[in-house]
């Protein structure tokens, strides 16, 4: 059904990344083509790719492409000194997604090992086994989604409307998303259903993405703007809200879009069910709650201007996290690549996730 | 402190209504000039002027322009019979505001009486007698304002914050608005303290006119994204909310932009205050509870575009009504120009709101 690629290495380990530029879509469908590290960077920063799966996959070709930017003639040692830096560059596009760091590290720790166990080896040896690691990540993730996809199918109510917040879709991944995959496999199964997309102030992933992705897969999707979602619960429109995660405490408290925590209070007023749907790689055992994630500030301009115009007055602040932390209690069940986690809670949430991670 | 005018008649009976352009804030102030009654429908459908007291006032303003378009020969009768006809179209220019009927049906009884008690009178007697109302209707609009300000003040805290929802400001009304208004008392009456604008998605209501009201006159506002009052909230920033209303039933179920239900929905869970500022004469003790509200749907295209950009594919569904009705016993107090509402149910708005209006 999916026509499109969010991010595809293109070529051998002298290769790039390229990326469906987010920040362009639905208006227009573009390829955007990162070649160094700082390009990257800018395109993590300015949501040209954007969700917490597709920020570590892309993170992990980013490492490729810093491997790529060290000069063939260097040590080994010295490579992987520069390959650090890079690596912790790359660290600062985005604060809350904890994937961007887990892949970051996970691709340092491959290349230090591999220095260190491989002393005849050059950089283009260096090169290639990055290349084979960032591509595991990426095939690991298309894997996640169909698991997800499979594992959340039966909240995906035949004849009702489910109703989902930002765009964890496939747009967010590098399959077939996390809170839009069960959608996805549910379609496939021949339900009939409907989805509400949240629009997602103030960058309006929803409206441009969730929608864009849904109609090319032929599913009934309606956009409705934020304020919106309470009347349709009220209204019993909604049968379950289901949205994906940037970063899950080791108790289940979860970081996601902004609006994500006011939607799970509206869900347990309206007895509505509220799903997160995110790998186990989003859970951050070293957090034991949600008040330590750290919450991503964005610039002002997001909410006061609407591309070049300005819709605010000149000079008023502006309050613009880019997550909120939705407490554990208001999750009726976090579905993982792993299982579903009902009612989550530290002690169910240890059993199903790998502790050191 | 303000210096500007929602709408003014401009010109003795002959005359003509000035409005400001709310189109057009904060980008540009520009005055809108309505001669004929098809410009203030226009005016009205389109929210140049808009908030449930002004466009009242500027419904009986308009009967003022309907009558100078009658020719001057017209027998009474005749001019009369043209002047309803007049009266029934601009009362389909909103469906949900019951200050627009209701300043109808009275510029309408005053015709008419006019008309069967004053056989030699000729037409510009009756223009005369309807601008008089007209402006009787605009005075006690100011003065309505200024007892709200007055009752309300108690539920703005000093050093603390409350959250507003759309403009329910001197913009929305010929006074100093309605839920604004007690801000406005309690800035002159020296208290600090600070507003949190909700931008009020599709339209940008807050974001555009709120904000620029309170900064015009020195308040502290700081905007957000809807979705962001939940967090603020949760955090206890938010002492207060206070929200204007389009139509209130007779047991106290309110009717305003939509976003106030959920808003009060959370308020809810989180404790707060949740206030509604608005004249007797939004009551419609015909109707018995929010559930015979009509609520106006609008055009999918304020949701999916800006101004002339698309931000959602074409042809997406869209869900877009303008208003939601917001439950009584979600509401802590209604504030009106006659006294303050606690709890408000039928028996207690039956006590304070007059039963015939």
């Amino acid at each position: 059904m999916r026509n499109f690629k969010t991010l595809e290495w293109i070529g051998d380990y002298r290769g790039f990344l390229e990326l469906t530029d987010q920040r362009r879509l639905p208006g227009e469908f573009v390829k955007l083509r990162c070649e160094t590290v700082e390009q990257l960077y800018d395109a993590i920063k300015t949501l040209a790719v954007r969700g917490a799966p597709a920020i570590g996959v892309a993170a992990g070709f980013g490492v490729c492409i810093a491997a790529g930017q060290i000069k063939s003639n260097s040590k080994l040692s010295e490579a992987i000194a520069q390959l650090n830096t890079k690596i912790d560059y790359l660290a600062q596009s985005r604060p809350t997604a904890v994937n961007l760091f887990r892949v970051l590290d996970r691709m340092k720790t491959k290349a230090e090992k591999f220095a260190s166990g491989s002393s005849d080896a050059d950089i283009s040896d260096l090169r290639k086994v990055l290349l084979c690691e960032a591509q595991k990540i990426y095939d690991e993730d298309v894997e996640m989604c169909r698991l997800i996809g499979i594992n959340g199918e039966k909240f995906i109510p035949d004849g009702r409307a489910v109703l989902t917040h930002c765009n964890a879709g496939a747009l967010a991944t590098a399959g077939q998303g996390t809170a839009l995959s069960p959608m996805f496999t549910a379609a496939e199964n021949g339900k009939k259903f409907k989805v509400y997309a949240c629009e997602t102030r103030p960058l309006l992933q929803g409206a441009r993405l969730t929608v864009w992705e849904l109609l090319q897969s032929n599913i009934d999707v309606t956009l409705i703007c934020d304020s919106m979602a309470a009347v349709l619960m009220k209204s019993k429109r909604i049968a379950a809200v289901i949205t994906g995660a940037d970063r899950i405490a080791a108790n289940g408290d979860t970081a996601n879009k902004i609006g994500t925590y006011g939607l799970s209070v509206l869900a347990k007023a309206h007895n509505v069910p509220f799903y997160i749907a995110a790998p186990s790689s989003t859970f951050d055992m070293a957090i034991k709650t949600g008040s330590e994630i750290p919450i991503e500030q964005r610039e002002p301009e997001e909410v006061a201007c609407f591309g070049r115009i300005r819709t605010a007055p000149q000079g008023v602040d502006v309050f613009n996290p880019a997550f909120d932390v939705t407490d554990a209690e208001n999750i009726t069940a976090i579905i993982t690549e792993k299982g579903v986690i009902e009612k989550p809670d530290a002690e169910k949430i240890a059993q199903t996730i790998p502790l050191r991670q």
